[in-house]
């Protein structure tokens, strides 16, 4: 997208005649898609349905397990299965730039018409009609106000899929990106009998007993140093093999060490194959991660960043601390 | 109380008569506080300091270390350290009972004036005047009510008293109380300033180094039976005793055995002495545990329930596990 991006009403006017003028859509979400990517999925295809249009929803390896229970019988296809697909417009949710796609890019020719939506400040516009809102806590949030533009009516279905983008983009409504605008909608949608409680507790709540194995096996490891204000757990190579952990599995475990009452730094440690350590790093906002990550050729942000070390999980873990630890210094 | 409660508007008024009237109170909550006890009791302070009024605060501890950054420079007094107190009224806040004062009720006489403002359906309408509403999440629910009916101004600190109220009573808006009430009173706090996410961490995700390595040694007792719907942790009196771990340190506990995938009982057994096991008892829904508790003296919910088993670790799991077994067999 060249220039300054329309004003949102504008964006919201285009949006929805891109959908009303087409017939055949391919709705397709970033690859390891979330629960916006998915909500926002699913409720693009209800707005399509609502609309009367034919659709298919897609992504490279189709929708996790844990979200199988909010899309009921609607199928999202695992593009990894090749699905055969026909359609004349693109729709994307929640993909800052198109090789977010991953391989459902294969099906899309250079001249389809393609809609992006989309909520990250990094979206670089591509497509033929954006509508991005930088400043929404997840697609979702944009969706709402869509639906809202289309006047289509609200029901616990489509209220669920909405709610449940917001639930997830905010980590349960407790991120700094929990505006008064996203529990304002919150409360609308729960108007419409979205089931709040059981969407936190099967989206947020619920353990595998991966994770809980990984957990234990992690807070073995705990150890700090610099009085208490850094913190890591970490998981060998063996450990990861015997349980057959995904990165999803290990996902919240730096959680653990970056929460600890006085932990300023909390760092996880995961030798992903014998001499490869990936390092995710969390801070409480007084260290900038991202410099400390940096150093090791990562990135990321103040408070959350990774960066990947060669060698084994001793060598990795006393470089990243050595470093980490000269806030104090 | 006897009869009917008046209507919520005439039940507001009459609180509202009753703040202004008086000059000097105390502003009492039930022991052991928590989140919406102690954001209740600040909330209720600041009222009455924009009213002009003299008032000290109070419950039978005084104020958990976790809450000091929510009370500032305010001061909640200690019972236990004997304050000496000078009042003519009272007002009770999140007690659902005169009993639950614990120790304060020494310094209230039969005929002190008394006003009575919570909302557990369980209250039995003590006290002269009752603002009781049951159906309200929290009592910082009521309190937002109360504000609203006094005309007075937000600001950013009684905003966040309220809003903490809501959230801890709420689990952070993910219990089924999570009305779309709730949130829209969570929307117009958030306008006002409340650091929601700063609240979310401090309240709901921190954790403390004894809760780790409870967590860690609980962990490692992780249990289940009739094919995964049973999981149970356990927690020896060495390990209370070693790691010198109050009921508060162990309260989390049990969402771990609970919360893992399949489960849909789980336990979490606390040698509190030598020979005597508490037992908390958590359900997906489908078993009622407050039947099981009862089984052995105790009680509860559909959904959580407790008892006390006399024995040993060993004995108690053998017991409650076979009761609860029963369900599936």
């Amino acid at each position: 997208m060249s220039g300054r991006p329309l004003p949102l009403a504008d964006q919201l006017d285009a949006a929805c005649r891109f959908l009303r003028e087409g017939d055949d859509f391919l709705v397709a979400a970033h690859v390891n898609p979330d629960g916006d990517a998915i909500s926002s999925t699913l409720a693009v295809g209800e707005i399509l349905r609502r609309l009367g249009k034919r659709y298919t929803l897609i992504n490279e390896t189709g929708n996790p397990p844990k979200f199988a229970f909010l899309a009921g019988d609607r199928v999202i296809e695992d593009d990894s299965l090749q699905p055969n697909l026909a359609f004349s417009r693109v729709v994307t949710v929640d993909c800052a730039d198109y090789d977010r796609l991953g391989s459902v890019r294969r099906h899309i020719l250079p001249d389809t018409p393609l809609l992006n939506i989309d909520h990250h400040p990094t979206n670089d516009g591509f497509g033929t009609v954006a509508l991005l809102q930088p400043e929404a806590a997840a697609t979702a949030q944009i969706l709402y106000s869509l639906i809202q533009k289309l006047g289509l009516e609200w029901d616990k279905e489509l209220a669920t899929f909405v709610y449940t983008g917001l639930l997830t983009d905010t980590g349960g409504f407790r991120y700094a990106n929990t505006t008064p605008e996203v529990m304002a909608t919150a409360s609308e949608l729960l108007g419409w009998g979205v089931p709040g409680s059981e969407l936190a507790e099967r989206l947020l709540e619920r353990l595998t007993l991966k994770q809980v194995r990984l957990l234990q096996r992690g807070l073995s490891s705990l150890s700090f140093s610099h009085g208490g204000r850094l913190a890591w757990v970490s998981v060998s190579h063996s450990d990861i093999q015997e349980l057959e952990a995904t990165s999803d599995d290990l996902e919240n475990l730096v959680n653990y060490p970056r929460n600890i009452e006085g932990v300023e730094v909390g760092l996880l440690f995961k030798e992903i194959k014998p001499g490869s350590v990936k390092v995710s790093l969390r801070s409480a906002g007084t260290v900038n991660v991202a410099e400390v990550a940096r150093l090791f050729g990562g990135g990321g942000h103040v408070r959350a960043a990774g960066c990947t070390v060669e060698g084994s999980l001793e060598h990795a873990v006393e470089r990243v601390t050595g470093e980490a630890g000269k806030a104090w210094s």
